[in-house]
Formats: C-alpha cells, structure tokens, sequence
C-alpha cells in the first residue's frame, strides 16, 4: 500500500504541458508562479483537522494559532514573505463563543504578521481548516528541496522535539515530566522563520520546514536533491525536556515527533561558523550533519559511530 | 444568530491596511491582486464535505467533477480564465480504488480545461475537498458582484432548478418524476461557464455564479451594488423537468435549490438582444428582470403582477 507521499507521486504528480509560468510544482514545501518581471508568487495549502492535526476541544484560539503559524513556515522554508491568505472554515455548528475566539486570535495575528485575508468558505462539517498562504519572493530567489550537494553541511534552526513531547504528555497520563512553557507553546503556537528564510536566501542550498520529524523532512532533501547523509546524533539539538528522558525516547521524539516547524537547510562547507553568524541573525542555528554522495540513505550515527536504527520513521496520514 | 453570510462579514471581513495589491478581497466570488503591469491574479477556495455538499457513496469520479468544477465556476463568474490548482484532500482510509478513480477523472479536467495542479496537502479525516482555483485577467477587467446600475436588466445564462430537482429525486423515493440525464448530470457534473465569462468582460456591470440559488445570488448583487431587482417569474428558464411540476415547487427549486453554476448578470438596457447576441455566442442567455432603485429588495413579480413570497430564501450552511 503506497503512503501518503506515493500516493502524491503516483496519482496526482503529472509532467507539465505549456506551464512556463510554473517554476515549482508539486513536491516542495509551497509552489512558485512566475507572475512579473522581477516577483514571483509561493503558495501553500494545509487543511488541520480536529483529532488528527490537533487534539479535541484544543481552545478556538489555538486552533487560529497552529492553523495559520505552520502555513506561514511552509512560506517560509522557501525564503518568500507572506502576503494573502485565504481560510476555508469547517465547523459543525454555529458556535459564536468558538467563532469570536478563533477569529480574534486569527485576525491578531494577520496584523502581526502585516498579512491581509482576501477570501474564504464558510461550511458545515466536522471541525477542519484549511489556509491557503501566499507569498512574494524576488524572481529567482526561492529556496527549495533540491541543491543539495555532497559535502554541504546540514542544520536545523532550533531545538527538536518539544512539541512532540508536549503532545506526548498531554495525551498520556503517566507522563509525569511536566513541559516547560515554552515547550507546550510550541505544539500549538509555533513560530515560522520567516525572517531567517529570507536570510538564507543566499546561503542555503537547500531548505524545508521541520513539520514530520527532522528523518522525513531531511529525507526529502535527499531525495529532492539525490544525494545522502550522515547525522550525528550527538549534535541534535534536543528541546530541554528531552535531556532528562530515556536516550531512544529523545531521539525518536526528536527525530520522528515532527510539529517543531523549525527549518532544515543545508549550506556550503566553506562557509563558517561565524560566516554564517553573520548572515543569519534572527535564529540560533545547529550543525546536524553533512550531506554525502555514498547512497541515496540519511544515515543516524551514534554515540558509537556505528548507525542507528529508528524505531518508526515518523508522522504519515497513511 | 448570524447566518453564513453575517459570520464571514462580523468576523473576518477587515479593513485592508496597506495592501495596494489588493483589488477586491472578501465578499465576492473570488480575489483579485495586482501582480504584475498588466496582469491580475483571481483565486478562490471552495470546500466540499460528503454528507453537506454532495450525497454519501457519491462515485470518486463525481467528488473530483464536482469539486473542481465548482470551484471553476468562481473563476468563471470574475471573467478570468482559470490555470492553477492547489487541491487539499481529506481521506478517512487509504481506499486506491477511490483514489485512483477521483484522480483519474481529476487528471482528465486538468487537461481538459489546460490547467496544473501545483500543490496540495492529503490528510486524514472525514472525507472532504478543497479546492483553490487560481486564474489570470487583464488588468481591470475582472467582473465583480458591485456595478449593477438602476435601469440594467438582469440575466442567466441557461435553466435553472435541474440540479436541485436532481437532488430532491435522489434523495426522495416519493418522486417518481425522473430527471432528465442532463439535469442529472448537472448535479454532479456542472460546466462552468469559462468561455461566457470571458464574452462578458466588456458587456456586464455585475456578474455572480448561481451556487446558492438566482434569489440569494442576485441578492448579493443587489446588497453589493446598493440596488433593487424586479424579477418575473414568468421570464424564469426553468428546467424541462419543473415544468411539469407543481408551480410553487418549481419556482423554489429554480429560485432557491442552488447548484445550478449558471452564471447571473447584468447589462445595460440600451444593449439590444441582437447586440448582446454578437458578443455572448457560448451560452444561452435569458433576461429575468430589471434592476430599480426604488428600494434594496429583490421582488419576485408572478402572474397576477402580485409580490411573489419565497418559503425559503435558499441554501445557507448556518
């Protein structure tokens, strides 16, 4: 049975005829239109739905944060500014406590995030929400899946597993580790970097958004861009919380957990620890590892440099 | 409480601050942004639930007929033509044989109607569609909801009520009137009037597509353009099949049943049938009343020249 990314590939990924417009189609995080001379539109669409993207009776002003804030990290991961937003709305009644909630959360942030909602549906269903982001992004410029090449090395812009875990406790009693704040935040509120994708810009060779688990989303470098990897997994940066738990436990919440919309880029080996500093300034960045030309495989090396073995690979619809 | 409507209008329908780019946001069948010197951008996302908008068990192949071609009919209705796909899935199991018969009928639009599907999402969940449509107009000539004058007449471009009496005879073991194949068809099978809309640019001052029902649509026109209607019911096209029906019912059906995606219009009087003719040779066209502005209402004129009263006003999810 093919899963979720196959069934993309198999069923609905076609050559396209006639479509100069097109630069980037189907398999990244966002698709990009060349529109104008000099600007060219990034768009991506996400649908949450109660009880798989989030838990049941999560506040209608998490529900604003998580569906908006992880549609903004896919504009994001291609170093575009978001712009316009449109919002397909399914609720299963006309609930106006649930409406002045979401929306007043949702319109704060369209305010912060200088975002303007253009249009929508409004439909009656099982509780779903579905965002379209459009971003700008000068001609040329956008950051993608493939590029990477063999001796760059890989980073990811911040701590790893901290909404995993966050998911974990909420959801499992016998948790006794209480989240730190900033941990449970980061399951409903995540913060798209948007200003570090437009730093990357220029350094990147490649880039994605954390949103499946660090396995699966640098996998799709690999894959995007034919080339393999090695990732210590001593260098990961684990979210605090996972420090104190059991070492598998850590690595798989970190590696699998997904949720950390974090990005994953790849950069040049020639350019510096502090080359990079300089350039970018706006997140804490973190060498994972190195992109090899051996195998097409993303290989996790332990404590023991010998290779690690992933209990599951991370989060798919199917 | 509010109704569909009233809730896009309290909660999400903002002042735009600093979005010059934008040329129309909420409230009309699309958005228009300015991208480029002579090009504008039209998009709009539609989301269809098993169960609200279309029966249970409907066939993989209808689901992608309807929900494409829907969200086509927008696109129609701004006089813009269609190009770009962004499809969101939501699938409660991993079922190839739906899959490959929604995508085999979806793949075969796209190429119909010379579209690319740039992107999407699949998730698990109970069965649902959304669909952005993106498509392209010259600067300035989208059409829009606005712009109907007093004096205008108002026109549709083919039958309506076949879907709604298409719907109530599946649902309904007591009509044992068949619907004819095509208002069949036209249920699940809508043709988005894309060629007419082009024709209209130059001729409409307003133009709607018919989703929710003639008398909820043509009140949008009227509520957007700060005008009155009189319609006769006798100028009504009813579909073949309300003509042997009860007369009350068919007018609700032609009126209220929604889902027919004909497109609805208005044009100068001094344009004559013949001038109109020249310019509209991809559809039918029928005049059905007259814009005034005595008052902001719509009134249905019947056979005694007597107000005509609706016993419902037409599909609203809320």
């Amino acid at each position: 049975m093919l899963n979720e990314f196959e069934i993309i590939e198999h069923y609905f990924k076609l050559p396209l005829i006639n479509q100069k417009e097109v630069k980037l189609g189907i398999g990244d995080d966002a698709a990009v239109i060349s529109l104008s001379q000099d600007k060219e539109l990034v768009v991506s669409i996400d649908t949450l739905v109660e009880g798989v993207h989030f838990l049941k009776g999560l506040s209608p002003k998490d529900v604003a944060n998580k569906s908006l804030l992880v549609n903004l990290s896919d504009i994001a991961a291609m170093g575009a500014t978001p712009r316009w937003i449109t919002l397909s709305l399914t609720l299963p009644e006309n609930n106006s406590v649930w409406l002045e909630g979401f929306s007043k959360q949702f319109n704060k942030l369209l305010k912060n995030y200088s975002l303007a909602l253009i249009g929508g549906d409004l439909t009656k269903g099982p509780l779903s929400i579905t965002i379209q982001a459009h971003g700008i992004i000068p001609k040329g410029k956008f950051l993608q899946r493939s590029g990477a090449k063999p001796g760059d090395y890989i980073y990811v812009t911040g701590e790893l597993g901290a909404a995993a875990y966050a998911l974990r406790y909420l959801k499992n009693t016998d948790d006794n580790l209480k989240p730190t704040n900033d941990e449970l935040e980061k399951l409903n509120k995540p913060e798209p970097k948007i200003q570090t994708g437009l730093e990357l810009r220029d350094i990147a060779t490649s880039c994605i958004d954390i949103s499946d688990g660090l396995f699966i989303d640098l996998s799709h470098i690999l894959n995007c861009s034919k080339v393999g990897a090695d990732v210590k997994l001593n260098d990961i940066p684990y979210s605090k919380t996972l420090l104190k738990l059991n070492k598998d436990l850590a690595i798989d919440l970190a590696l699998t957990g997904g949720d950390d919309y974090e990005l994953c880029f790849t950069a040049p080996s020639n350019l510096s620890k502090s080359d990079l500093e300089k350039k970018i300034t706006t997140s804490k960045f973190f060498k994972v590892g190195r992109i090899n030309q051996l195998d097409l495989k993303l290989n996790l090396i332990g404590d023991d440099k010998k290779i690690y073995k992933l209990k599951s690979a991370g989060y798919q619809h199917f």
